[in-house]
């Protein structure tokens, strides 16, 4: 009979014992007679220490059972952010499960991002890909977590649609039967309209973007965690669920502290309060501190976001800016003017580390004034008759954001390129793995 | 100063003490000088009972704000469903918080499909659609919590794909800047590439089939929740996780007993074991029992599927049969033959109250024979490169299985037609809401 498998984060409570753990081979050290695999399953990496001679066929990524001892590391040898790094396996037996051929280069070596990304079915299992990719699963769950125990309601709403949500650029086209039809950019419409069903509702899930051009920080499909809910004052409602979810993430992260260290990364203190300062506070700032005069844009460019997460992380030592009051042009049809001025609005972003991280904002929530906006757009009501059916049978004030997953993994992890926070990305040129 | 908000579920812990609501209008009953009000928010739904006039305006879905005192309901009126069905708040303050247009018809009524699905916007808000869709959250959310207790991570994998999954038909074509692209009709390749990252992953995501018919239980785009596990036996294993799912699903739906009883729908039994058939074990029966000859047929039809489970229903107690051992030729390429005939496969479908919801399976893990099955169909290896490659480096026995949203709910609470438990459903006639 075959032994019982202990997963590997259970040997670290055996030591003395006897345990079968199965797993891949991460790596592979031979020192003379004494072999070391790092061998890792799903709930964490262990060293292996193998005495005698040891196959050449067990390799990097083979999948393998082994048994062996349970024993405590030199004190010089501990890895003290493993949570499995205190001990190790002295194994007495070891059989593959499966068979791997020779990598054509070392998955946890740094490699050139064109070469991890077409070869990602195989580098995704290196080091660093698994811990970003496990935060991420983390920021996930957490904001379904919070959002539940906040008494929001998960939904699913299409992801084709029959027309654009915004009047129109940047989507793309599929061939629905005889129809024409799009790739949703958001599921705006459809939150707001399950607000009158749910009152508080948020939805993970794919948004696609045709944008036809390529940065660093931008993909052409991501993870959008949107959020909306009812029965709000204005904005600064949706800012303060937003910031306490903030808080609330950090303490979900902070157990993870292996996969943050391969980063070299730390995570953010969140402040008890959100830092909220509006649009023109910040163009005076740009103006006056960095000697840069946008008053009379209606929006930051990169550049700005960063000056500006760099002046509020020193001046009132936080990585968090709520900017709201943007001009009501920029935004979209949906977004709440404010009463006083209707060319300020009550949209928002989220500036974390100097980059937009989440947009949100109070919406308009009565039929007439909604009309007259969409009017105000040069757009048409009829085109708009299921989203607007919504505002005729009863909507309060509301609001809601979106925060794209994959950036504020990026920005928390210190990477550069989005591709890398990315699981299989898709731009203009890269539609593979 | 305005005052604090009590959630209506907080309520019922108040009796005789004043508290303001906000919610919306579910229904108005005037008799006589007394009105009484279903008021819904977001915590559950509770009787308002008006004394003296009340305003005109004031109609099914209007949000408003209410203050009063909570009382007990008198015996009779006591709903035992509703967990606030004891309670009703006696208002003394009301207020409307938008409006509401009169509605063309009672949401709450039977109303014609095509009726209920044009206007979804206001015939979501009913009491039926809102616990269908709370259900089905609540199903998402069982199937997240167990899978991550188990050690699995949740993964987001890309919707637009470069080529089909399985050969190629039923799918929807994107213009993809200058390139053509799909749709994925299943994560199945992405989630057993994961499997060599975290060994056990599960995503929940929309699915795309573009089926040119249109059935009861078909739509052509819905809510996949997918599992993939290694390092298992065979798809026995896959299939006691399948089991031990639906057993935890129904502890965690046990307490929406208001929401099944607006369907007099019961939650099924669940055994301890799951009861396994062949798939030629199920053709014997159909002939025994019903007198219908499939034997030499690769798969069931619908009408099979309900025979088995009324039979199995009857003989065994249970809803829920696992069948396996299906044909090789009719599944996948990907699908392990069994090694004592390789015409029989270790793939399984679910039936559950005699329709298939699950369908799954162990896959065939080393490389050179999914190569050599892949060519067997008449289908080029060099199209699935980036797929063979987490099999040319290093994967053990795997398998998983993937479950749809919307039909599982459908089945839970006896609809026939799947559209009512598909939020905004797209089917060849259909594009929006």
């Amino acid at each position: 009979m075959k032994a019982e498998r202990t997963p590997v984060i259970e040997a670290t409570k055996k030591i003395g014992q006897k345990v079968t753990l199965e797993g891949w081979v991460q790596t592979r050290r031979d020192h003379g007679k004494v072999a070391f695999l790092d061998l890792w399953d799903y709930t964490g990496l262990i060293q292996i220490v193998v005495r005698g001679g040891l196959d050449e066929e067990i390799k990097s990524q083979t999948p393998v059972r082994i048994s062996g001892t349970v024993q405590e590391r030199s004190k010089e040898t501990v890895n003290p952010h493993l949570p499995t790094g205190k001990v190790e396996i002295l194994s007495d037996q070891l059989e593959p499960l499966g068979k791997s051929e020779s990598q054509p280069f070392d998955i946890d070596s740094d490699l050139q991002i064109e070469t991890f990304l077409d070869h990602s079915p195989l580098t995704l299992r290196s080091k660093k890909s698994r811990a970003a990719f496990r935060i991420q699963a983390e920021i996930a769950q957490a904001f379904r977590q919070f959002l539940t125990g906040e008494g929001f309601t998960e939904i699913h709403t299409p992801k084709i649609v029959a027309t654009a949500t915004e009047g129109g650029a940047n989507l793309f086209e599929i061939k629905y039967f005889e129809k024409q039809a799009f790739l949703a950019q958001s599921p705006q419409f459809y939150k707001q309209i399950m607000v009158g069903v749910f009152e508080r509702v948020f939805e993970i899930g794919p948004v696609f973007r045709a944008e036809p051009h390529s940065t660093t920080r931008h993909v052409n499909e991501y993870v959008s965690l949107d959020m909306e809910m009812g029965f709000i004052d204005d904005e600064t409602d949706i800012i303060k669920v937003g910031h306490r979810f903030m808080g609330h993430l950090m303490t979900v992260l902070k157990p993870l502290e292996y996969e943050f260290s391969l980063f070299g990364a730390k995570l953010p203190e969140v402040s008890s309060e959100p830092l909220i300062k509006t649009f023109s506070e910040c163009q005076q700032i740009l103006l006056k501190e960095f000697n840069r005069d946008i008053t009379k844009e209606p929006d930051f460019e990169p550049g700005d976001e960063k000056m500006l997460g760099e002046y509020f992380a020193k001046k009132e030592g936080t990585d968090f800016v709520w900017v709201t009051g943007y001009p009501t042009r920029k935004r979209p049809f949906y977004t709440k003017p404010r009463d006083d001025n209707r060319e300020i609005s009550r949209g928002f972003d989220l500036l974390f580390r100097g980059m937009e991280i989440i947009t949100g904002g109070q919406r308009i929530n009565d039929y007439r004034e909604l009309t007259e906006s969409i009017k105000g757009r040069g757009l048409k009501p009829e085109d708009f008759e299921y989203y607007l059916e919504a505002f005729r049978y009863g909507m309060p004030k509301e609001g809601g954001f979106a925060l794209g997953l994959e950036r504020l993994t990026a920005r928390l992890l210190g990477t550069e390129n989005i591709r890398l926070t990315t699981l299989f990305p898709r731009d203009i040129n890269r539609l593979t793995p």
